[in-house]
C-alpha cells in the first residue's frame, strides 16, 4: 500500500473535521478496463470476507449445491459474513445436515455476534456461542458440503494444502489474475487461507463473475447463480441493518455488495457489467461502508431516487446517547459527487 | 489536521502489512518545551474523554469532593471512561447519593457497555442499562456533586452556558492555553461541550497538572490529587483489561494515562515532569493504544522490565477464533525504539 492514498472519508464534530480516512477504490469492467479509480489500485490487499462469493464457486461448480437442494438462501449464506441471528444459525445447521454433518465438522471457531442487538439476545439465550454462530459458518458449511459431495475428507478443510483450498486457490487465480502462494498468504479470522491480491485484480474478478467475460461456461453460470442468490436474499449475506444487506436492498437484483474485515468492500452492478473493489487504508469499516455507497452512487446518477438512497448511506449524521446530532460521516470531493 | 502525518502503527497479516494508521504525538514538559514529537502537533483535536481529569478540577477546587468524603476511587471515577462493570455503576450511584441525588439527575444518556464480557453480563442481569452504566457516569456524578455543593441548579449542567461548563471552559483555557468558544466547540457523546485544542496545548495542560508549573496553589494541589487518585485506582479509570488501567498498573503511581474517543490518548509521567498527547488521524483506538504505550516506553529506557512491559502493549500479536497467530499490531520506526 502506498503512502499516497487520498483522504476519502471525513468524520466531523461541530464545525470541524475530527478524523480522516484514506483509501483506494477501483471500478473495472469485464475486460479489466478501469472506469474509475482513486489511490493506489495496484497495491496488494487481503480481500478477507469480501471474496466469499469466489470461495463459494466450488460448492456450485461441483454440483454439491444442487445435490443438496440449496436455494437462494443457502447460497447467500455460503457467501455471507452474517450477524449470527437465529435465522443464520439455523440455516447453517440445516446446510450441514443436508450433507449428513453437524456443528462438530466446522473448523471456523466460535465468537459472539459483533452486532449489539444480537449479542444481547445471544447472551440471554446461550451460555456460549457455537461455531454455527461464527459469522463465517455459512461459508464453512458450504465448504463442508463441497467436500462431502466430492468424496473428500472434511477434516482439515481449512488448511492450505487441503484439496478444497487448492481448488479455491485456482478459482481465485483465474478470476483475479494474481498468483497465489505462501508468500502472499495469510490466515483469516476463520482459519482459512486469505491471499493478498492487487485491488484491481480483485475488482476484475468480480467483474468477470457478473459478466462471464473470459470464463468457462460452468464458472460463468455458477458465478451468476451465486451473485443472483446474494441479491435475492440480502439478509442472509449479512443481517439486520448491516451495510451489505442495506446496499442490496436499495436496488433489488441490481447491486451486489460484500464487506470484508479491515476496511475492504467489493460490489458489482451486473446490468452495467462493472465491479468495485476498495480498501480503507486504516481498516475502518465505517469508512469502507461510506466509500462503497459513494462509488455505487456514481453509477446511478441518472436514477435520482436510487442515487439519493446510496448517498444517504455514504453521508450520514451521528447522534449521541441523548439523540443529539454531534457530527457526520461524509465522503470527500475525491469521489466527484 | 495536516495531510502529512506519518504512519505510526501497522497491522500485519502473514508477512504483509494489511492496514496502516497515521497520527501525531507530542510530549512536553511543564514549561511547554517539546521533548518529543511526531506529525502535526499544532493541529486542533477534540480531546474527548482524554481530558476528564481537567474537567474534574471544579469538583476538587470547590471543596465538593472533600465535603462529600470522596477518596481515590471516587476521584478516579470522576476522571473515568469506565466499562460499566458493577463496581463502577455502584460507585457512581454512591457519589450521587452523597449529594442527595440519584440516577435521574444524570444527563449523559444510556448505553450498553462497550466491553464484550460486560455487555454479556449486563444483558443477563438488566432489561436495559441506565445512565449509571454510561461510561461517563462518574464524571457526570462529579459534575452534579460540584453543582450541589456550590448551590448551583443541576438541571442543564451539560449545557454550554451552564455555570459549571463555563467554569470548566476557564479551567481548560488556563491549562491548554487555547481560547475555547463556540467556533471550536463540539458536543461529546455524553452531551457536554468538547473543545478542539492544539495537540501540544493539550499535552502542556497535563504537564502543568503534574508539575504545577504556572498554576495557582489551589489548582496545582487539586491537579496532583486527581492524577494521584487515578494512578492509585486504575480500575476505576477504565476497567478490566482496558488500556488505561493496564498502563497505570504497569508502573503503579508513576504513569497516568487516559483515553478519549476517536483515537486520542493523554498520559503523564509525574516524576519526569512530562505529559503526552496524541491522536490517531483515523480515530482508531487500537492505534492510539499502541502509540501511547510506545511513547511512554521511550521515557523508561533505563528500566528494562518496565520498558519491555510497555513495549508489549505497543506491539502485540493478534489471534483468530481458533487461537492461531494471524498477525501483529506494531508501532513503526518513527518512534525510534
Amino acid at each position: 500500500m502506498s503512502m499516497s492514498n487520498p483522504v476519502l472519508v471525513e468524520v466531523t464534530r461541530g464545525n470541524l473535521v475530527e478524523s480522516r480516512h484514506r483509501g483506494m477504490v477501483v471500478v473495472v469492467d469485464g475486460s479489466g478496463k478501469t472506469v474509475f479509480s482513486l489511490g493506489e489500485t495496484d497495491a496488494a490487499v487481503f480481500p478477507r470476507s469480501a471474496c466469499k462469493a469466489m470461495q463459494a464457486l466450488p460448492l456450485m461448480e461441483t454440483g454439491a449445491a444442487d445435490a443438496y437442494g440449496f436455494g437462494n438462501k443457502e447460497l447467500a449464506l455460503a457467501c455471507a459474513s452474517h450477524s449470527g441471528e437465529p435465522e443464520h444459525v439455523a440455516l447453517a445447521a440445516a446446510m450441514l445436515a443436508a450433507a449428513g454433518r453437524d456443528v462438530s465438522a466446522l473448523e471456523c471457531g466460535e465468537h459472539w455476534s459483533f452486532n449489539q442487538d444480537t449479542i444481547i439476545a445471544q447472551a440471554r439465550s446461550l451460555k456460549y456461542p457455537t461455531q454455527l454462530h461464527n459469522n463465517c459458518s455459512g461459508k464453512h458449511a458450504g465448504f463442508i458440503c463441497a467436500c462431502c459431495h466430492g468424496g473428500e475428507e472434511t477434516a482439515g478443510y481449512v488448511n492450505y494444502d487441503h484439496p478444497l483450498q487448492r481448488e479455491i486457490r485456482g478459482v481465485m487465480e483465474g478470476l483475479t489474475g494474481a498468483a497465489l502462494a505462501h508468500d502472499n498468504c495469510g490466515i483469516d479470522g476463520c482459519s482459512i487461507p486469505t491471499y493478498a491480491v492487487p485491488l484491481k485484480g480483485l475488482a476484475h474478478g468480480f467483474a468477470r463473475m457478473v459478466t462471464g467475460n473470459g470464463l468457462e461456461p460452468v464458472r460463468a453460470k455458477a458465478s451468476r447463480r451465486l451473485v443472483e442468490a446474494c441479491m435475492a436474499e440480502p439478509f442472509y449475506v449479512a443481517g439486520t441493518r448491516r451495510a451489505c444487506t442495506r446496499l442490496m436492498q436499495a436496488a433489488p437484483g441490481r447491486i451486489f455488495a460484500k464487506t470484508g474485515a479491515e476496511g475492504v468492500f467489493c460490489a458489482a452492478i451486473p446490468e452495467q457489467g462493472i465491479a468495485i473493489a476498495l480498501k480503507c487504508e486504516d481498516g475502518a469499516t465505517r469508512a469502507a461502508e461510506a466509500m462503497v455507497a459513494a462509488t455505487l452512487a456514481r453509477f446511478f446518477r441518472d436514477e435520482p431516487e436510487l442515487h439519493a438512497s446510496l448517498m444517504a448511506q455514504a453521508n450520514h449524521s451521528m447522534r449521541n446517547w441523548n439523540g443529539i446530532h454531534v457530527g457526520d460521516v461524509r465522503v470527500t470531493e475525491a469521489f466527484g459527487l
